[in-house]
């Protein structure tokens, strides 16, 4: 059941797609305070209520003892202590007395202080008051995300080659610098899909524009990749070059598609490309006209984007820049006392991304002026159904990869997210395993981290520890930030290792793309805390380093520097296939309980549940490649004779998703030997393996 | 054996007590090159070999996988990838085909890459190569560490009352403040031995001064708190202030005790105070001198100081200010490139402690200018040793607690050290765990975190849990920086936890107080890793979130949120001791191997070894009230009829300590039950459990 409750005056954001009466009732679970300003609301905790949800967010899967503020934030650093980043996923769902789910659906900060500042108590704080609440009563955890993400609509279903390995880097510089990387990662067998241009590919950082001196054929050199399969991946950012003879930038002022200062000038912020105007993607107009650019780009044959710096990111104002002048200018020649050196320090620090700056910009919604700093996390998601929507009138045929940096609950129906620009720590591995199930539950399926880390220098053990996880999110891509180390794989001395984990990787491809489009069209999550499905395991409450996959399969990556081997914990007894040193799989059941595993640098484990199987294929370099009709089935059948899984198959590309179409396989024991058929004729079984 | 090999034109640091001749062997185990300006030193790990070691420093207790700088620093972010935090602790101990130790003995910079750029290479880079070094070869670990521990001498120990809990905040601002402290604790019958005193007590942060307005009669302050048992605790800054009239200034500068800049005149740089000279630790004279000014506070009845800033902290230097002014000014009115914005910004970023600045410090050696770059790691030592060579003439009865921030090997036997400027993250409480062996091993017995942590707001589930390991570690003490939320004990809705936890602290005091004399009378660690102890045991060498306590008990804290329990490996059947909610010890033998514990928020455990056992005393309110002649004996007889401890105890401040002195516990079974006596006659026992 939902009920649905409003406060104030609320802004459309679009985040929902089915009609919700309002509800009569009191409104349930919180001691709610409100006056003109702020709504407060109050829940009281039991000891051992989890608290899920939030999204893209820093700490657990539980989120108690923490406190967080849904306002996007370009944060570089993700650190304990941060409690925004680029993301506002306003979902929580509280297992307790009675179990539930809140969405508030509202474009302004809201708070969230679940057990921080008192142990017992949750508190959510909008301010202003203007939203839409719903709350979510199931008895199941499941069952709740099911019927919130039903509210919100389907996730957003990829291409298949986005399922594929992906590299990036920002200092890719030139044609040479890609098509380098192209080979190298051919001539070593590693398979790849993709390779990314970050802000260099373009002249002085213009969106829709390419260096013509970096990129002379820019046309040619999509052909030629796209021969390789490979698919080139430009970025996107927000801001618009102030530039004469500039045509977005010439176009966007004359139509008045940017946003707005006080003053009713476009407002001037400067990011990347030095100076710019921000689009203005509330407006209707504005954001059909930006998204119809992607056509310069679609045009040249690319078939994938990724919108960045859409929080918006602002690194200075023009307003902002001239006030720290000014305070340096106050302490200029003088003897500094030390709170003035702190406050001269704090000056510039304060410079980027600043509050006064989000509230000196306004939107123009269909004729109403509006403060960006009430809408302000609305941005980054309208920016991607932009262009999402572009691309249903400029590509009718292909699906078209695409995925933000900024978002909120709403996009995840026009786009994937990565989880932004995370570092080369071994606890942003463990963060990443931790974020997914929080990010399926918002609906965001299509995302993954940077691994490898953007920020900082990774090593040869931490690279393959954060692969052995990558390979099962749906977006796996290797990026890095400029200045630190070359971390494409065929970098490091030993690059065995990346190829079995690659070949793994393609293995499983087609599994994971079926899955994927199930749990989109299902309203599921793809990954799931390991409580979700063992609901009445108190154990599996507070394990937050395993995740179950499609229902299906259980993971347990290592995330610690020279671990060799680490705890696990069965809710109740699985198939382990190990991955060892050679690449050999070896296969054991595991009963019930907890285990220790040893699992040296080379090796990992995945776990099939009782009664499950999963098909593999065999490797390839792409997936393009990839001969999806010969299948190999590894099941573990504990107390059945029958299993059968549906599987859903398609081109990779094609709009329209009927999972009606999807074909059947069937595992059968018959005189003590377990055979496999399908209902689509083609697909021919290579080897049944499946253990009791 | 010891080798001992020169490389160039050593400084003598007095890190070493024993005379060793230089060896005239080839240097060994590792590939030297060397030329006029760099000494580097490679060693090739296999790819099981452990390196411990470097005392305060990030990561783990193996240092495998990440690089680290011996450069003193005032780092206020302990971040994942940070390479220097506020010591320079040069061994390293390396487990391999051969297991050997390696000290680097000089003040410089030193550089570690432990299979960091390359999984498999350990690289030592000295520039200057001015160096002694010592190779420390025994087959077994624990030999390793006290070879190299005799070495370098005996650790310091402070007063008994200093192993009682002590409560401190930046932000104590007058003598209200601090009865307010003592009272509270009082109150509530929270065990409480001392309050300190940060820089707020100072007149305008001029050492060795106090706040007349804030602290109207401060002896009397001192002699009403020693009445409850609390002493108090100043911090004394590095810097000097510049201000006509103060005494240590003048004196100062009229005996050039203040460092110098290029032209001979005291450096000026600015911390707390503003503007401030630095007393010049390295000329003998000044040391001397300085440390005699503690005799103003010992006076007044202090006995106890913690020494800060001493890297030294630098916030910014007039030089460095004035480039940076420079900087700025260039780029002001201008339409700023994004390059020359971030330009702009790290110009005022990078005015604190800057290279720059400790190259343009000089110090004055008995007569020789030496730059300070190059006796850098040096300065907090000896101003700690000052104090300590001062307290040897100021105070011939009493030991007197003193702890720096800054450190190298070698001030280990004047002070201990608390491991900086932490903050409330879950991640410090599990480095404070893997960071306790790794100083010990360096000498820093008398060592400890700040508790809840330093920066940011601590929670109430971090701080039970923090405090769960903290209970065992010899400085424990809860500190917590300005503006953060209140974290004395009483400060938190509910306290029974915090007085159950406080009370088992008191109970063990005897114990440890006793355990931590004979570490450093006999050259051993009080924690050690486990598999310092279980060296056959292979899976111990990757535990690093359970630390053997004086060879007797193991810890096994729990350091991750919202966890309800925690896995635990015994390298052997332990007698484990759980302190349930109610505050209950319940006993249980558990098995070798692995085992996952059940531990609710205010629950722990700690385990007993095979054939070992415990003493504790009944709790008090501080260590004067704690009546050490009645013991209760708990352990574990696995296969023997009788067991012994010897067991140091003392008036807990007289300064010649003999072990020889100590007494001995024997526990032995007659008639299936067990008895103890000791052979002091003082002794009684009110309860003896033996678990068999």
């Amino acid at each position: 059941m939902i009920r649905k409750y409003k406060f104030g005056d609320p802004y459309p954001t679009d985040a929902i797609v089915k009609e919700v009466d309002l509800s009569n009732e009191k409104f349930p679970y919180f001691i709610k305070n409100m006056d003109k300003e702020v709504l407060e609301l109050t829940y009281k905790m039991n000891k051992t209520d989890v608290v899920y949800g939030l999204g893209e967010n820093m700490h657990g899967i539980n989120k108690r003892g923490f406190h967080y503020t849904s306002f996007c934030t370009d944060e570089p650093i993700h650190a304990e202590d941060k409690v925004s980043l680029y993301a506002a996923h306003n979902f929580l769902l509280i297992e307790g007395e009675m179990n539930f789910g809140i969405f508030i659906d509202c474009p302004q900060k809201v708070e969230y202080d679940i057990g921080y500042t008192s142990f017992s108590i949750l508190k959510i704080t909008v301010k202003p008051v203007d939203s839409y609440i719903y709350i979510i009563e199931e008895t199941v955890l499941n069952q709740i995300v099911k019927a919130f993400r039903e509210l919100i609509g389907e996730s957003y279903i990829p291409p298949k080659w986005a399922f594929g390995f992906q590299q990036s880097r920002w200092g890719y510089q030139n044609e040479e610098d890609i098509r380098t990387v192209a080979k190298k990662y051919r001539e070593r067998k590693l398979p790849i899909d993709a390779i990314y241009l970050d802000i260099d590919y373009m002249e002085n950082f213009k969106d829709f524009t390419m260096d013509k001196k970096k990129f002379p054929d820019f046309e040619q050199l999509v052909k030629d990749m796209k021969k390789e399969n490979i698919r080139l991946v430009p970025i996107i950012d927000a801001g618009v070059k102030i530039e004469e003879g500039y045509s977005i930038y010439e176009e966007g002022v004359e139509n008045k598609y940017f946003c707005t200062d006080i003053n009713g000038e476009p407002f001037i912020g400067a990011v990347w490309p030095g100076r710019v105007h921000f689009p203005d993607f509330l407006n209707s107009k504005a954001r059909k006209w930006f998204g119809l650019q992607y056509k310069v780009l679609l045009e040249k044959g690319i078939e994938g984007f990724w919108n960045d710096m859409n929080e918006p990111a602002i690194f200075y104002s023009e307003k902002g820049i001239k006030k720290a002048f000014d305070i340096i200018e106050k302490y200029k020649g003088k003897d500094l006392a030390i709170y003035d050196f702190f406050d001269l320090k704090d000056s510039i620090l304060n410079v980027s991304n600043s509050i006064e700056d989000y509230k000196a910009i306004y939107h123009n919604v269909e004729g109403n002026r509006i403060s960006h700093y009430l809408l302000h996390n609305l941005y980054g998601y309208h920016m991607t159904r932009g262009a999402s929507e572009a691309f249903d009138i400029l590509e009718k045929e292909k699906r078209i990869l695409l995925f933000s940096r900024a978002s909120s609950i709403g996009m995840h129906r026009y786009g994937g997210i990565w989880t932004g620009d995370n570092s080369s720590w071994w606890q942003h591995l463990l963060l990443n395993i931790k974020m997914m199930p929080s990010l399926n539950m918002c609906g965001f399926l299509y995302t993954g981290a940077d691994t490898g880390g953007f920020g900082g220098h990774v090593t040869y053990d931490l690279m393959v520890r954060w692969i052995q996880f990558s390979i099962f999110t749906p977006l796996f891509r290797n990026h890095a930030a400029l200045g630190t180390r070359d971390q494409e794989l065929y970098q490091f001395e030993e690059t065995n290792v990346f190829k079995q984990l690659l070949d793994f990787r393609y293995r499983f491809i087609p599994f994971l793309y079926s899955s994927f489009i199930f749990a989109s069209k299902k309203a599921d999550m793809l990954f799931k805390p390991l409580h979700f499905i063992y609901d009445a395991d108190e154990r599996s409450k507070t394990v937050e380093d395993q995740l179950i996959l499609a229902d299906t399969v259980m993971i347990a990556p290592i995330y610690e520097q020279n671990a060799m081997g680490r705890y696990i914990y069965l809710p109740e007894e699985m198939l382990c296939v190990r991955i060892n040193k050679e690449g050999n799989w070896e296969y054991v059941v595991v009963d019930k309980g907890h285990t220790y595993m040893h699992l040296e640098l080379e090796e990992f484990v995945f776990f099939i549940r009782k009664n499950q199987f999963v098909y593999f294929v065999n490797p390839a370099e792409s997936v393009d490649d990839l001969n999806e009709d010969i299948l190999t089935i590894i099941g573990y059948a504990k107390d059945v004779e029958e299993m059968e899984c549906k599987v859903y198959k398609d081109d990779g590309y094609t709009k329209a998703i009927n999972i009606e179409n999807a074909y059947t396989i069937s595992v059968k024991k018959r005189r003590k030997e377990w055979f496999a058929e399908s209902t689509n004729k083609n697909i021919s079984f290579e080897g049944v393996h499946i253990f009791s």
